[in-house]
């Protein structure tokens, strides 16, 4: 990419919390909205919303990943936001996929899924780097369907 | 439950379309909102909305059933909806998990990963059966974030 690299903001609640402190050790360019100590009572809520806000100040240029115990609060929360696409991804071939299909710009993982095992925690890393490293493929039925998302909603009262 | 059994759509683009067709000929109560000829053209993104409206008339006694190919896509689109919660689930325990913890009422299948396998065909028979039966837990903690989600949200133009 001739751009500057876009930014990667990552948080999670509580049940994502040891494995999001193992992603920064990782990735220590990424910006980690999340607290330095366990909160047993937050909210998948916050933390996804917490890195919605930054990435509604530059779409173009950042990334998000959003961690709870299933992925899904955090994906059904952020994807409430026109210009996120969130996608829940547990491998490689997804990471991509979701990219190139979708334009993705929110990874939701599963602390429950991925847990203390060394070999998913490698697998998350490659998970990532495919995430941040596939272009979106901009084929026109895939553009079409991603302008699509954002006409497409009703957050009114009703 | 003693209401009268909860209405379940289901639709899916043209990449679910055939496990659609197997999934109705197992459950013949569903409501099928999608065509009977394969259009190889038609986006996720319309068969999500069909099915979200119609669990927007009746929220509180409606599923709904999505299916493309990676699950991602009508997954983002009916998210977009308040009062929608839609999970990507791919085996049993996830299932009964969103229903508790996040009183999903869309349930997202990825007909890539489920393809032609016959087991893989039951064990999604399961996965419906076991979200269609399982109540939402309504601890505080789980309502108070499910609440949530329908208080964030931006889906002005900004």
């Amino acid at each position: 990419m001739e751009n500057s690299s876009p930014k990667v903001y990552i948080n999670s609640d509580h049940r994502g919390f040891a494995l999001r402190k193992k992603i920064c050790e990782n990735f220590p360019e990424f910006i980690d909205l999340g607290g330095e100590t366990l909160d047993e009572n937050d909210d998948y809520n916050d933390s996804a919303v917490s890195v919605v806000k930054e990435i509604l100040k530059d779409p173009e240029n950042s990334f998000g990943i959003l961690i709870c115990g299933s992925a899904i609060g955090v994906s059904i929360q952020s994807n409430r936001f026109k210009k996120i696409r969130a996608a829940i991804v547990e491998d490689e071939p997804s990471a991509k996929l979701t990219r190139e299909h979708n334009d993705s710009n929110v990874l939701c993982l599963s602390a429950d899924k991925i847990g203390d095992n060394p070999e998913k925690l490698s697998e998350t890393f490659r998970i990532i780097k495919a995430f941040l490293e596939t272009p979106f493929s901009a084929a026109p039925r895939h553009l079409r369907r991603v302008e699509k998302l954002d006409k497409n909603y009703l957050l009114e009262e009703n």
